[in-house]
């Protein structure tokens, strides 16, 4: 790799926070299983407390309604799935619908059989039509059980926000739960999950400064939960079964504390964002960025450069030393057509690169980016004239 | 806590290694998804691919067999279902065998139906009947389906070491499938998926000094896996989605190395884990050392005071400045009746104390061990004579 390197990839993981890395070390230091009753397992336990505690606050949810995970994955596989319990009792969720636009988590339906899994259109754009929604819950009989919709809050490929709190009533109107995948959303935009009425809520501490490996499920109440996905022990109130990694939920929490005060400098980070899309435009005239009229994350930018393929313009951004993504990174290395964009109908204008920064991003990114955006436009000019 | 302690816990989780920090630590330096194809996202792949070497060398496995999970219970919980495949096409498990003394993971059937699980007896030294399993497979008839049995290689409270190659050899004759929880076996005795004839190992990597969130499926072959708990993304090639948690994954390797090296030293360990028995057969007289002619793991000791409540013993210890837990440590915090010690008939004999030791363990906490155990001797015998 270059020397010098600018990290635009915040969307896939988010570089480590030093109070993160931190705290991940205090648990590190010292040896113990959080379930065992000496000193050593009751220090890991606080810790995760404390965590909890954190994690709650970034959503205005009760501490008692968060359940830890190994990530965003597991916690949608886990919601994701018709067997849920009231209190003591069963209940089989009837079908789920996704939107076309949603993280692979979701979109892959969890547990539940492709007949039962209805996927949503999205508007070019991106964003869901909620009278379309609404329709189509309207179309079920009580018979046909009831019904689960999950989709994002802001899209981690476009940084699309959907009208969630809009989605929500149409979904209680109609009986139904929601399930809101809000890992891009968290520390970029205010989660309220009363506020945004949903009954989920789906978080990775990974996109949001802590470390890989933890995630959460956080929940309006915890009378309805899901069947547990991962079982054996009684970790979690028997949510999910385990043991905990201390360290990764330590990390998490402080994230969670981190990503809550930088709401409030979230406006630079979206100048900063529109400067480096000013660097596209300034070159690359034909240069689209997609749903830039939409509501979207002030720290992602997804664009199409037509004519130039995906592959060669990653590689030609890594050797400028310039870390960004083709989309999503949920799928092994493998470069494919992006789903989101053909979902938003864009898919004929070619493939996508995304940027996504943070409150770490600044000057010498920027400089970067526009150097190596500059002399892709250049190569793309003499192909151009040699063509 | 007391300023000095004792750590004989390493069956709930032993203590992280060095070796295993520092390559946690140069994975959280550097920001990246092991799934972007951009130069940080490269030098993770390269971190887990490593990893993933090291934990198949030290089961005698090939890398491609082996699938990083979150830990040993999310491993056992994506086992223990009925939906398997082969190749492309789907295989449906007709049934679970699991031994009485198993760990939670596997003692709760996974996502198995209650009345698809048989629980399968062991003997007052907590083995296996292989006739009995026998008996209990010829039973069934080919329209029943596949069996699958899962048992442990070592037992996590009293250490006990299981035939695998024998109970195999039943399994195999009765065209089962064989899950070994070797989690406490690693590091303590030889591994060789294929000696063992193991269809499927279960490892955890916190159990051998790497840190907690990382555990592993090690498959015999690559065509039969069961059907992906956690669904999404394409990692793991397809058999577990979710962003992988690299830095774990990486101190796990590094463990599994280090769990290959000590099997040199195990007679050591051996040496010391009696000495700490032999503490407490001096002060106390009826001391029931559980499965103490059985072959037992070299590190663990379980053992019973008649007379004398877990709990109270436990925090006696505690207070000793020492930590061991009362049997397993995974019902978060409770210290309840051992399944294990009911599963062996020894459930009336009162409630048990697990020791478990590792490389580290040394003079040191022998003898803070042997003053404590000194300590609840005097107690008991003033409380006997007062009674």
């Amino acid at each position: 790799m270059a020397a010098e390197r600018a990290y635009l990839d915040y969307n896939a993981s988010a570089p480590l926070l030093d109070k993160a890395k931190a705290a991940m070390l205090a648990v590190l230091e010292s040896p113990g299983n959080a379930s065992s009753v000496h000193g050593e397992g009751r220090a890991k336990r606080a810790v995760i407390d404390r965590a909890r505690n954190h994690v709650a606050q970034l959503c205005n949810a009760s501490p008692d309604n968060v359940v830890f995970t190994s990530g965003a994955t597991e916690a949608a596989s886990t919601l994701l799935t018709p067997e849920y319990r009231m209190g003591r009792g069963s209940l089989v969720i009837g079908h789920l619908y996704v939107l076309a636009s949603d993280h692979p988590c979701l979109l892959g339906g969890g547990h539940f059989a492709a007949d039962q899994i209805t996927q949503l259109p999205v508007d070019v754009d991106g964003l869901i039509n909620v009278e379309a929604l609404k329709t189509e819950l309207g179309r079920r009989s009580k018979d046909d059980g009831q019904a689960i919709v999950a989709c994002h809050f802001a899209n981690n490929e476009s940084g699309v926000i959907q009208p969630v709190a809009d989605i929500s009533a149409v979904v209680k109107d109609a009986g139904g739960l929601l399930v809101v995948d809000a890992v891009q959303a968290a520390g970029r935009l205010e989660i309220d999950i009363e506020a945004l009425g949903a009954d989920f809520l789906i978080l990775s501490s990974h996109k949001i400064g802590g470390p890989q490996g933890a995630g959460a499920i956080v929940s309006a109440t915890d009378l309805l939960m899901p069947a547990p996905l991962v079982t054996g022990g009684g970790q979690e109130k028997g949510h999910r079964a385990g043991t905990e990694n201390v360290a990764a939920i330590a990390g998490f929490g402080e994230a969670a504390v981190i990503a809550g005060e930088r709401l409030g400098g979230i406006e630079a980070v979206r100048n900063l964002r529109d400067r480096f899309e000013a660097a596209l435009r300034a070159h690359i005239a034909d240069v689209i960025i997609v749903a830039d009229e939409a509501p979207r994350l002030a720290n992602t930018s997804l664009f199409i450069i037509p004519g130039l393929k995906t592959e060669t313009a990653q590689i030609a951004f890594d050797l400028a030393g310039i870390a960004l993504s083709a989309g999503s990174a949920c799928s092994s290395g493998k470069v494919g057509d992006s789903h989101v964009l053909a979902a938003m109908g864009l898919g004929s204008h070619g493939s996508a690169l995304r940027l996504s920064i943070g409150a770490e991003t600044g000057e010498k990114e920027l400089v970067m980016f526009q150097k190596a955006v500059q002399g892709i436009a250049e190569r793309r000019a003499e192909k151009g004239k040699a063509a």
